[in-house]
């Protein structure tokens, strides 16, 4: 852990404090990536297969998961288990759906009615990581809002295991959520089956999911191409940003800054608070907990570049955080609720003592895909809102026409477009 | 243009007769734009001089608009095109702000209060072409949602004329809006120096708006950076599909094939119609109408492409536009609000026959920053939530975790992270 002095620091090294690790040289994951592109593009199905046994060692005649196997796999996950997706789900269903948008109508001018629809993306692709840890939650945040929005086809690729089978959990909250079509696809090659589409797989319009480099090059790759897949968010490593003051429970903290350091190495680990002690406390009780971690190894090296800053008061704090932009932002302030006006940026908010990010993770109802390396600046969480784009509405009558033409016949004659003017005036000419 | 009986083609033929042109090879364009990225990311300002001399031919010391430049190029603008864009903008205003989505807040379980803020994006870069035809029009359609949104700062760029000015009528648009920083460069340098900030232009969260090849290239290559800006959407040439039946007046229809004709010669024109006599009069009218635009020569070469389809029905024609999904949508037809319910992927739809394409660029109150190529399956039009962020917020008491932490901590096992898990458990032991 970095203790840190903010204003010890000069611009560079405040600038060299919030810095993430960058991707390093990113060339030779693009390059294989656009060697499997090339390939699933080519030869499809035959594709897929030699891929899947080569990165993750199975043998697949298919890929889809049929329903006996996914009854036969949900069978034997333990029903404690099952119980607590379908409480998750349920907290899901209820953030998800009172954050809908709605359609509207609004009279611009007499006779002209403007308004937005809203359709569901017709076809869309869920990720879902397995390997070491498989994302059964992840498998929730993505099917939940899916299925609200209505999108016609869902597919979810999640890595096979090296007997081909899918992982069980991952297959009882696809199914929990109403997913239906689930492949048994990982890594670029599950990212280019869902974009380009292949004998068995559906082309999708757009992708969604976190994933190792790979995937998350494949999806950025994708993006690119002149008529592909939309893609959620860019992905990068998990994070976390504590702002706390002197009140704030040192056992809380460090359970919190462990929770993130587990995921992985590269994890983003930041404590900001004005109370000194509270950084003295909060690294003491770290050192004591991560000993009692199965997962020790990986939380001490995120805990080498964990930073754990003294700033002189609480709006610096925000100012700081709102640079930085963290995926997840803990306030573990005495009035928490006072401060939120002060939050510009960031993935998701948890207010006080009792909220640890693992209930964003789990089980809230608020969203767990969330934009990380900065892209909190510009960029939202998974929602609803991503399955569904706005389309939008204008009815125009004859007298609406005749209030509004000649304001279009103006402009369109400024930008040199006489055919855009003619457009309005023949109409005109039929009007009068 | 091509006349084409849907039912005669096969299923390869029907793909074709869909296809967008390609945009080639697209690495020459590619390589360029990354040389430009490389100089104003290694010179800044300096790159930026010696970038705008040699593509727009200007010499300039500094390229941010003056007050004064702006006050003196504002009173050249004629005063018929200044009212026209003010009363654009209140229509859009109206739009835009029904539009707007707002916070919400659940009680997902007892203590447990899950919500969700909205935030403008703090900083974002507006690019307005110029050249040949400047886009008045654009700096109002992204000036206005720009504002609404609150965002803290809205830079727009808009390519210097040969003797280094702005076009003025931009300038009257951007400031009619409300957005104060305008800066005199245009291509692929513009969209690096919004990209990365240079000692003059501020680096932005977000870039918008329309371009050429190298513009577009630029934002999405700037949108592949690991850290780099979010962009509106992908870009290409525009397109109209119009939905007509047999009652269509044909001069309209006409007129509104040819208003997007006008725009390019790789302009996409489509018309479906179940009247196999509204192929021919529209065909004829077309050929009339055309001689008498000052763009004929643009809008003939744009026609060569055009495709008149004939149907045998309007269900069928909804399902072919569907799968198309035009940036543009005309449904020239009877009772056309009845048949909304069967659009699904398209920008922006115009409804009967007296709401022409013109007044949806300029000035119905919609947005003309639409989805092309097919995005309309996946994107949105550009409103002001394109300016904005939600922030998940949840927020919960010392009951609430007790109700809620017990399913965190059976998923977080099942994924293997006790320390997900501990951050729960640590806060529940200080609960009892």
């Amino acid at each position: 852990m970095k203790r840190i002095e903010w204003n010890r620091l000069d611009a560079d090294a405040r600038r060299a404090c919030l810095a993430r690790p960058g991707a390093g040289d990113q060339s030779e994951v693009e390059a294989a990536v656009k060697r499997v592109f090339e390939q699933v593009r080519a030869d499809g199905d035959t594709a897929l297969r030699a891929l899947t046994r080569r990165f993750d060692g199975a043998e697949l005649a298919a890929f889809e998961v049929t329903p006996a196997e996914m009854a036969a796999a949900i069978a034997t996950v333990p029903a404690s288990l099952r119980a607590a997706l379908a409480e998750a789900r349920e907290r899901l269903l209820a953030w998800h759906r009172a954050g809908m948008a709605s359609e509207f109508e609004v009279d611009t001018a007499p006779g002209v009615r403007c308004g937005r629809l809203l359709r569901a993306i017709p076809r869309v692709g869920l990720y879902v990581p397995a390997g070491s840890a498989p994302l059964v939650s992840t498998a929730l945040m993505l099917g939940v809002p899916a299925v609200l929005a209505g999108c016609d086809e869902i597919v979810l690729c999640t890595p096979p295991r090296a007997d081909g089978s899918a992982d069980p959990a991952v297959l009882a909250a696809a199914e929990l959520c109403g997913v239906r079509r689930v492949f048994k696809l990982g890594g670029a090659q599950a990212i280019a089956a869902m974009a380009f589409g292949t004998e068995s797989v559906p082309r999708c319009d757009k992708l969604f999911g976190p994933g190792n480099r790979y995937v998350t090059a494949a999806k950025q790759l994708a993006a690119m191409m002149a008529g592909g897949p939309a893609i959620d968010m860019p992905a990068g490593p998990s994070e976390v940003l504590v702002i706390a003051d002197a009140g704030a429970p040192p056992v809380h903290v460090a359970a919190d800054l462990l929770s993130q350091a587990e995921h992985g190495p590269d994890s983003q680990v930041v404590l900001l608070t004005d109370s000194a002690a509270l950084v003295d406390a909060v690294e003491a009780e770290v050192r004591r907990q991560v000993a009692e971690l199965p997962r020790e190894a990986i939380a001490t090296r995120a805990l080498e570049f964990a930073r754990l800053v003294k700033v002189d008061s609480l709006d610096e704090a925000f100012a700081i955080s709102n640079e930085y932009a963290p995926e997840h932002l803990i306030l573990a302030l005495r009035e928490p609720r006072a401060w939120l006006g002060q939050v510009s940026c960031a993935g998701s908010v948890f207010l006080g003592d009792f909220a640890p990010e693992g209930l964003g993770d789990y089980c809230s109802g608020t969203n767990h895909v969330l934009p990380t390396n900065g892209a909190a600046r510009a960029w939202s969480g998974v929602s609803v809102a991503s399955f569904q784009k706005s389309i939008s509405v204008q009815e125009v009558s004859r007298a609406g026409l005749a209030a509004i033409g000649p304001c279009a016949v103006e402009i369109a004659r400024a930008e040199g477009l006489e055919a855009h003017a003619q457009s309005v005036l023949r109409r005109l000419e039929n009007v009068r």
